[in-house]
């Protein structure tokens, strides 16, 4: 039996991290400015903690294009490398440096932000140059070193005359990516990866106009001056204190997040915590509308206020998805699958703690200012609703904020439609009925039917409304929701009243039978009743429980199985105390009753928005005739 | 100067590897059996050559469960590996044994189906496996080998007394990972990924009832035999050549594909090209409905018939996302990011590829049975007319098959569009107006009036028509589309014919007067015509310019900025020649008069849909009034 160690061939390995490393080259930049940062906030934290004897100064990182050499610079004033250094930290591949430092320091440098992982960054630059050179002078006191790497395995390491401490990379780009030698590409890459990074980073120059002087001669020509440019906000708001911040503030890093964006967000939610992990960040409610789709993946990812995805899922609990903002922890796994991400503990415990937070946030609003919270409830409820029906714990609290309007722009708690509606609106089985519309619109007639009683309508619009109400009346046993066109106004609250028919039992028999020959029976089931007589003579109505299976089963997860395909069903109400009802009952002549029953149903068809196509041009034919 | 070697840490990167290899640990199983198939396919290839002189016989691949023992065994009965080549091609990570093998007999293996790329893919065996074992025996007459790594870069190796040809692999699955020790899991990600690789996969046993013997006693016991269980399909329909496929095998296919999809697909088209690039694949048009964005992501990619991936994003053109099947080419680079993969020639060539071919299949389709074709049109116009807008090359091709449907189900080319229109529908300056309706049920009474004239009128409801439209237009100045309820139908179609009113200018002033004062005027236009006595009095028009703007605004990418939040306009046409327009001008009453105006609006809105809410409610109640 021989026993031996695996053997890393490096001709082959090289390559394949250069190719496989990541699959966007662009990331090469922010992999070196990491470098940078890293290098720059080790040394601030050895002269912290005085092991160096240096000035830390205001130390930035540099970004310079050199075209006609094709030639990226990446320079950093951090703590450079010593020759020895250089033979750890970058001839051995996959040695990271950050690790160690953090394994050496670990007491005292938890919180120094060093973002280096795996050492592997570094060899990114290959990604995109055919030649990587670096100049490095350690703080300590040892000469500079100058280390060439064509991109082969073969380096060569040699003094350097450098004298100011920290490290120069300088990128010979390949001509395959000559793209990174254009100022509007690394400005975009700026931008999009390292605009939050903690150190200064300086790329290209402003040129400014000088005051003009007091004293300045009548040919004055203005005077500029070349100013440094810095790209980054070291100091983003998420990194700040809660309390260290107003409205103004939270306002003014959502511009700066979302450039593009004019309109103000509706609320924010700064997320800080430290343990069990480690998060900041803030969340901000926008303006909804329209596809929620394309309103996904707005929320960005930072680690160490290093940009990572816009792709959160798994992270923020689905429903919050529609939010926007940073979230940055150094605590979530990177490479890792999707139903990775949903199985791992800790993500799951971030999660879950962003849902709480949000449910606090949302509870403290409305208490805090109850007139401003129901202003935007329109705009935060799909995502409330759809909030309870998805997370257990969110709907648990979402009592004390979740609000129900009604169609005149009152809102109320569940508990508070309890309290109001109690009175009028529990019917002779004790049970409260909760009139609402979906449409204020469409369901005009019927909701005005129902408010001439007295009665509160609410207005629930949001696809997925009908699972909401199943699961609240599952919870709720004594609240039953009913939509307002799903019977006459006396049958959805019944009390112990009734009105007396003026139609015989006979002559309610014949009505129905010269009704039931006209109205086709496919569609109508004619159900007669004694109401009103100035109500309505003809009314459609759905009846509750189909029509909101249907709408479960057509919005998905819910519903029974195939009802989403059933043909529509209606009862046609036929008020028998109409004067109308005893007009088709007294009309012997069969076709003037037919066109009197056809009529009535036309019109009955329009308040439930069902006359369309050919049947709405005869009527209105027919209507046009009758006034010319 | 020192020079050197960048020496790669086999502590470090051994881990990284494990870690970061893959996203998704299941792919270890894909992995390890694509290793099984390339050892099978090298002894095919050199026992075909004659450079092995064994018998190839009819290997399988089989996947065992030891649920006791905590391990999972792949065993195949390939090539093997003498313990030289185990040093080689397991101790030296990185180093592929399918490159050097490919390189060795490049001239003769072209075809052989090897799938290995880097050598790595073994290694993803210790993503689940906390220890892994190889039993090796090669074809040549050599002892076998045993290969033990706990997953530390330490290994050992020694002989082993198998005596059968192939290699056997024993992962110890890890405590974290005991889910790959259930058949069901396992199950699972064979069907997913192995479905269709080349060599039969066993996977557990079948048990059959045998047949009953024709002397069977009266109490005869049913028999059971144990079958192997084959979980692939080694040849699957795109490997094979078109001529030898009919109808019935490529719908067999496609539920072999989607075993949950019930519904017959609409039509398929085999993909088949050598050069220049290697491409082989089979798509199907399903029926499409509602929400085409749930509909995507259902083709999916095969490399040399190994599973990689259901996103072909970049790969197939974006308006062909909807169909589904299978593109399998080993020229498609895997690592690559998406905007890496749409700058790619090669993989551009393979979009433009199958773009020419799905519309050389539309055509020949049209051309053999235009019946079946323009039964099929409704399900698969959106995607054609996308087709149309986003890729010029489909645009040019699409003239030969691209119907245009009336409201009566006929179907027509743009060609014969022109030529059957051009009699009736060519107004007086010579330009041939196309009418069209977006919903055959709204504009009704439109449709009718247009069809009363001898008119056709298409039926354009795709939710990009507009879009397509203005296309269609800019290519053809001949032509001009206008939707039935733009204007009243004289106007539409200008000819040299004018109606004579039968109000005199005082009269007419003085209508409009009327009008102007009890018509709201934010909304609508007053325009008096003298039209047919017959026709409707009050008509309610919405200009074709300003309501495509605004739909193309809303769609997006066209229109002019702004114009999707612009209020509705419409124009109120009233006809000078019906009677209604006399009796509004002789009803001296301005109660009534008004009245009389205001029930006609109602009516002419009703037509146009835009009769609603409180509105409605009263104007149906108007009219209860009128009937009781």
């Amino acid at each position: 039996m021989t026993t031996g160690k695996i053997n890393v061939s490096v001709e082959n390995i090289f390559p394949l991290i250069k190719k496989f490393l990541y699959s966007d080259h662009e990331i090469f930049l922010r992999e070196l400015i990491s470098n940078g940062t890293d290098a720059t906030l080790k040394l601030k934290h050895l002269t912290n903690i005085g092991e160096a004897k240096v000035e830390y100064g205001n130390p930035i990182i540099e970004v310079k294009i050199d075209k006609d050499g094709k030639k990226l610079h990446l320079i950093d004033q951090g703590i450079g490398m010593t020759s020895d250094e250089v033979e750890k930290y970058i001839n051995q591949l996959a040695f990271s440096g950050a690790e160690e430092f953090l394994e050496k320091y670990k007491d005292t440098a938890k919180d120094s932000g060093i973002i280096g992982h795996f050492g592997l960054g570094f060899y990114s630059a290959f990604m995109v140059a055919s030649k990587v050179e670096i100049i490095t002078k350690s703080y300590k006191d040892e000469p500079a070193a100058h280390w060439i790497c064509d991109g082969s395995p073969e380096f060569s390491l040699e003094p350097a005359d450098k004298t100011t401490r920290g490290t120069e990379i300088i990128l010979h780009i390949a001509e395959d990516s000559l793209e990174f030698l254009e100022e509007s590409k690394i400005k975009e890459l700026l931008n999009k990866y390292n605009k939050f990074m903690p150190i200064p980073i300086k790329f290209g120059t402003n040129i400014e106009t000088l005051p003009k002087p007091e004293d300045a001669p009548e040919d004055y020509v203005a005077e500029t001056v070349e100013t440094d440019n810095f790209i980054n906000n070291p100091n983003p708001a998420w990194t700040k204190q809660p309390t260290d911040l107003n409205d103004e503030d939270y306002k003014a890093f959502y511009h700066e997040l979302y450039p593009m964006q004019f309109e103000e967000p509706l609320f924010h939610i700064h997320l800080n915590v430290d343990y069990p992990f480690n998060l900041t960040g803030i969340l901000y409610f926008p303006k909804l509308s329209g596809d929620l789709q394309i309103q996904k993946d707005k929320i960005q990812l930072y680690q160490n206020q290093v940009y990572v995805t816009d792709n959160v899922e798994g992270i923020v609990p689905e429903f919050l998805m529609m939010l926007r903002g940073v979230v940055d922890s150094p605590d979530i796994p990177l490479n890792v699958s999707r139903s990775g991400l949903q199985a791992d503990g800790a993500v799951k415990k971030i999660s879950n703690y962003i849902t709480r937070k949000v449910a606090d946030k949302l509870k403290s609003l409305f208490t805090e200012n109850r007139a401003d919270f129901e202003a935007k409830w329109n705009d935060i409820k799909i995502v409330l609703e759809y909030g309870m029906l998805s997370e257990d714990k969110f709907y648990e609290k979402a009592g004390a904020f979740v609000l129900y309007p009604t169609v005149d722009n009152k809102y109320f708690t569940l508990e508070e439609l309890k309290e109001n509606l109690k009175e009028k609106q529990t019917n002779k089985d004790g049970k409260l009925v909760v009139l609402y519309a979906g449409n204020k619109e469409a369901q005009h007639s019927y909701i005005e039917t129902a408010q001439e009683k007295g009665y509160e309508v609410l207005l629930l619009d949001s696809p997925i409304i009908s699972h909401l109400i199943q699961k609240i009346e599952g919870d709720n046993s004594d609240i039953t929701f009913v939509r307002v066109d799903s019977d006459h106004i006396d049958n959805l609250i019944k009390k112990d009243e009734t009105t007396i028919s003026k139609l015989s039992d006979e002559e309610q028999t014949g009505l129905k039978t010269v009704l039931e020959t006209i109205v086709p029976k496919q569609t109508y089931t004619v159900q007669l009743e004694a109401m009103d007589s100035q109500a309505a003579p003809f009314i459609i109505t759905q009846p509750e429980f189909m029509r909101r299976m249907k709408e479960m089963s057509q919005t998905g997860g819910g519903g029974m199985f195939g009802m989403g395909n059933m043909p529509e069903m209606y009862n046609l109400v036929v008020n028998t105390n109409s004067p109308l009802a005893s007009t088709i009952l007294n009309t012997t002549d069969k076709p003037s009753q037919e066109h009197l029953v056809k009529q009535a149903l036309d019109l009955a068809k329009l308040s439930q928005n069902l006359l369309k196509g050919e049947a709405l041009t005869a009527f209105v034919k027919r209507s046009f005739e009758m006034i010319k």
